[in-house]
């Protein structure tokens, strides 16, 4: 079936509910040779564990963004097949998390509620029948498979095109802006020092303060993830329905929580004049050069390293909002399974903002487009 | 290869090049029995043209848009197969459109020449080999296959699903935004009187002297497309890669120009809290009834009818962002195929917007998502 | 949908009913800078047709395999999009061939008829509806897209990997065996001058004068089509669901009329030991050599030139049985669509023998199948 | 990548290395609300067990097969994933089953040896590396995941289909034919009670004497699987490239070791003549009866259940050709990856003929197909 399963030759299925035995992910199509082994597993599923609680965040005393939902154990990936003596061999990489720590109690209440915001009842819609422990499929932990699938398509990546380079950060959260890398304090080193992942320490302080005011209040935010990609080479992405933006706003789009998707200047362009939004064509400098054609640089990247759906070779840049957490401290109204009005209270501290863990999300969605999109393009010449 | 064709199920193939001797699709898995003739492509493909020059739209003497792209012979459908006594037949079903009037030497000029904002260079870098002529794939001109086969998609639904009605609009073009449809004014009989098939007489009134002065400017101009889609039933959308928004927002970045997608309350979500943005849950009605659940409805539809990635019942709504069209009559700096800098003035009348001409094929991508989504949910339960 | 694409990344895509306006492919992923034009489709196509009516064989004077569902014109390829200058683009090529000279009035008595051996009844089964005009999509003319699809693939193939040879002949037709490349008498030159495209003319005898009886007789006969590749490159397969022989194998019985297919030793291998079937391995050459990895090559080839599933460099080696064509004249028991008993006597000449326009057909599933696994191939390694 | 999926909408995937830590499958595609759990697995694992050294066959103290290749303790699947309550959810069923008891050090002599017979050289004509130990991916072993997965497939179709039943069955080993199932002295029973799973006594007896004496010369020996279907519906099947008997060959294909497969008369059928070969059509009774189209029946099935590649309703009959076991104990000439000629003997014991093992494979991929097909007919209809 569609639903499961991203891309067309690199792919990765996730499997998993949140409070089943496990989750993780089958890899197909990585080519054979690549170094993969357990700590890069273990790296990146870490940074989409909440700081504080084990995180990579050295805060201690617990998460200030008030996550329940990260479990107290480290997720502990294992490799069941497809690398051999630390090089993939060319089949179905299979990783596998256990899933525990998981107190399934905690929802028996929630068995028979539509919780506003969430995929209950639609799920009940199209299925008659779910797992309603923790969201099941539609919790956030679905996207333990996607990090670690991403995180072999980093693994490939590196070894095939070592100069690119994916960078995400929040660029805004709970309505605060976050400079960017152009702006004075941005600071790569500090996405790494405060709980939030925002690398900018001014705005990092201004952000947590509210979020503990939003916390105390029962009440959760969202906020924007940027993501820019350098070192991309030019040729890459399936023109018409399988473009280099196409296919990352596909993979945006499909993680929880998702409502919008900008490339480039995005709906700003809507508003700007073909004379000021075209990128002017400059001579450039491509190493190695490109066989037949010159090499080319922009005076600006309004079109965000992608036209007519091939990279440019300019940064791909691009960022996605997210909404607020909808797991509520103050009650709503709701109706349960037999259609009576409720009141709905949720209990147990849940995160207030999502946009930190998605970070390495949407890193991890970006390097499993660019996986395939360099395997797909191997295909386009004779 | 990826690339050409959308859907899982219900399927669409784009074929032909701008200038070569025909465009077309071909319409896979639409189920046996479905009204379908000529008259019907007929319909929507006209609704992609220009107005004025053979349009829907009644302005007369040439284009206020400007558009020469535009051929003087109206897009002549031919139905090669899949339909038979003025029913599909379950094969596949192969719409052809010559390629007439167009003006191949037009392009002479541009042979060796990367314009700005157009896919010229990136096609070369990627395939060494282009056909230069009116952009060759990545021309506008590619989007009729699109509109061919969401028009069977549309007679799919109006067949399957009766009460689904989908209805895109201009929402801003150039800056100006448009009243929408819960605002004073908005009239959708108006889209059909004015050349910019914008649904509100002032707006449109003001959005097309701006565009008469940025023509005279030689200049061009981008906009937003809004899509509201009612009568959905509960429960498409597959997830987690095939979300109802995922595959939307797949849908409209593959559309030539689009940099952005908004689903429901979008970046604004970004900036919200929790308490404001959850949707609360009533009762509702739903006929026919849902087996063994509630009906429910929501006090509002931030979530643009998706909750989880698949449907809630609400009206799908989502806005896509299309930049300036790059084809622009004022002087630009570029590099020609040695190298070397050159300054490009091009000629010829191009389109101010693409905007309300592309009003059709976001409605028609919608379509086949939902066709695809329609099938697929046949599949989800025992 | 599944039913009408063959391929993972060069795909073909067939549409069109018998008699209604056209039959085709598109052709996807074939990749840039192939020379294509319509006299290399104009080749292939005309050896599937009737030899004497048109077709290659200078019999004259009426087809000696008694085909009238052979049309009297030939068939007359267009490209409509996908090449430029004589050369593929990277974009999909979409064939066109007009159905022309039909004779739908001749199917008018059987439009309630279920005919034996025919889809009919397993048609309407299935979609409630059908063209019952010369058995729809089912008819032996859908094969002409999948043989303009393969002469891309051919072109493809021959650009590609220009040692590379696909030869296919009738190796029994009607119980009568025809000697192979190894046997006395054999001869390729032969299978052009003989209406029956078999390789040798003494077999190409005795099968005529049988055929002749047949016909006369009102009766038809099936036959074997055997397949050879040599040039084939090792590495060529993907386990464990598409290796080169398990998608020889779906190619093969996707065509119609089609029972059985051998691989090298067939079924007989089902029959011998291990220590004689096992293919012995030699040092071998090869140009040029396998980096890292010796060459070898094996004492016999009960393989058919595949182990696991991935080619060895020795000859690919299949054979595929069709059964006898179903319309034949002599009266036959069968029902209408309101249940009843009738006797049918199927009118107008028919092939009796589908097997020599079978091979070309043979030949055109082997290079799609290679081009996609040659393709694929690339994304192996690193 | 293809490689590794079966399917469109209900599909398979399986992962694992013979000698890695597990193997397994996941499967997607599956309805919500089918009763599964591990009980189904392990009886499906259970009989493609060797006889004898755990598995249902009583025969005890060792396999008569000579199979080494089975390992002592029983496969133990685990469901992580997919199913809650004892029902399906409607998402992947992810199904692990750990290798144990594997003697790795066994294959390190063969690490630098190509076995005849044996995927070795071609894996790494194509990866440039892999893993030597049994095998690897090419092993019997990865059949477990395609027998996990159908046997979800069964329990689908139990459900969804309840008067389907499949039956495979060794109808030949060693070239001593099994009497059929119109055959005196043929008995269902009977499969159970002897380790060839052979339901005929006086056979089997035939058949295990001339296995043992292979067995003490070193020798292996190949067979043939049948398999037949009833209650089956009419209307399964995706024509042209996703028919049911193409669906059917490409399924046992992808088996390990399979060099043919024949469709109800198969080969025969080549030998025959129309008048012979045709199924006479007659009433039938279907219950539930066909809306708007009369039941029928057929004289003969010379079709095995299929016209056009889509069901008739009759029983799908057809023949899987198994080479005999490569791995043999006699000695045999090959190179070393230096392309040094070496005399090779393997060691261990391995079993003398794979086809009893082969059954619950072949039923499961056909359980697999049917699924799949069961699914995709819900689309074809409005």
């Amino acid at each position: 079936m569609a639903g499961n399963r991203f891309g067309t030759i690199f792919t990765v299925t996730t499997f998993g509910e949140s409070h089943g035995p496990a989750c993780g992910a089958v890899v197909e199509g990585c080519p054979a040779g690549v170094s993969l082994d357990r700590e890069i597993l273990i790296r990146e599923l870490r940074r989409r564990r909440p700081r504080g609680a084990g995180g990579t965040g050295g805060a201690g005393g617990g998460d200030p963004l008030g996550a329940s939902t990260a479990r107290a154990e480290e997720d502990d990936p294992e490799i069941l097949s497809g690398v051999f003596g630390g090089k993939t061999l060319g089949t179905p990489i299979a990783i596998l998390v256990r899933n525990r720590d998981h107190h399934s109690s905690d929802y028996d209440e929630l068995r028979d509620l539509y919780r506003p915001g969430h995929a209950d009842w639609t799920w009940e819609a199209k299925y008659a029948f779910r797992d309603h422990r923790g969201g099941g499929r539609s919790s956030g932990r679905e996207t333990l498979g996607r990090v670690a699938g991403g995180a072999v398509a980093k693994a490939f990546l590196a070894a095939a095109c070592p100069a690119l380079e994916i960078r995400a950060w929040p660029s805004a959260i709970a309505g605060i802006p976050v400079p960017g890398p152009e702006d004075a304090g941005f600071d790569w080193e500090e996405a790494g020092r405060n709980p939030l992942a925002v690398p900018h320490r001014e705005a990092a302080a201004e952000i947590l303060a509210l979020i503990e005011r939003l916390r105390k209040e029962g009440d959760s935010a969202g906020g924007v993830v940027s993501c820019r990609v350098t070192g991309l080479p030019p040729g890459l992405g399936e023109p018409v329905f399988d473009k280099l933006d196409g296919r990352i706003a596909a993979a945006m789009v499909s993680i929880g929580a998702v409502k919008g998707v900008e490339l480039g200047a995005g709906f700003a362009a809507a508003r700007g004049r073909g004379s000021s939004h075209n990128d002017g064509i400059l001579p450039g400098e491509a190493a190695p050069p490109l066989p037949g054609i010159p090499s080319l640089a922009f005076r600006t990247n309004h079109a965000g390293g992608v036209l007519g759906g091939i990279s440019t070779g300019a940064p791909l840049e691009f960022r996605t909002a997210f909404k607020p957490v909808p797991s509520i401290a103050k009650p709503q109204r709701t109706l349960d399974r037999h259609g009576s009005p409720r009141d709905l209270i949720i209990r147990g501290r849940h995160d207030v903002c999502i946009v930190p863990r998605a970070v390495p999300v949407v890193e991890a969605m970006t390097a499993l487009v660019l996986a395939d999109l360099l395997l797909l393009n191997r295909c386009a010449r004779l």
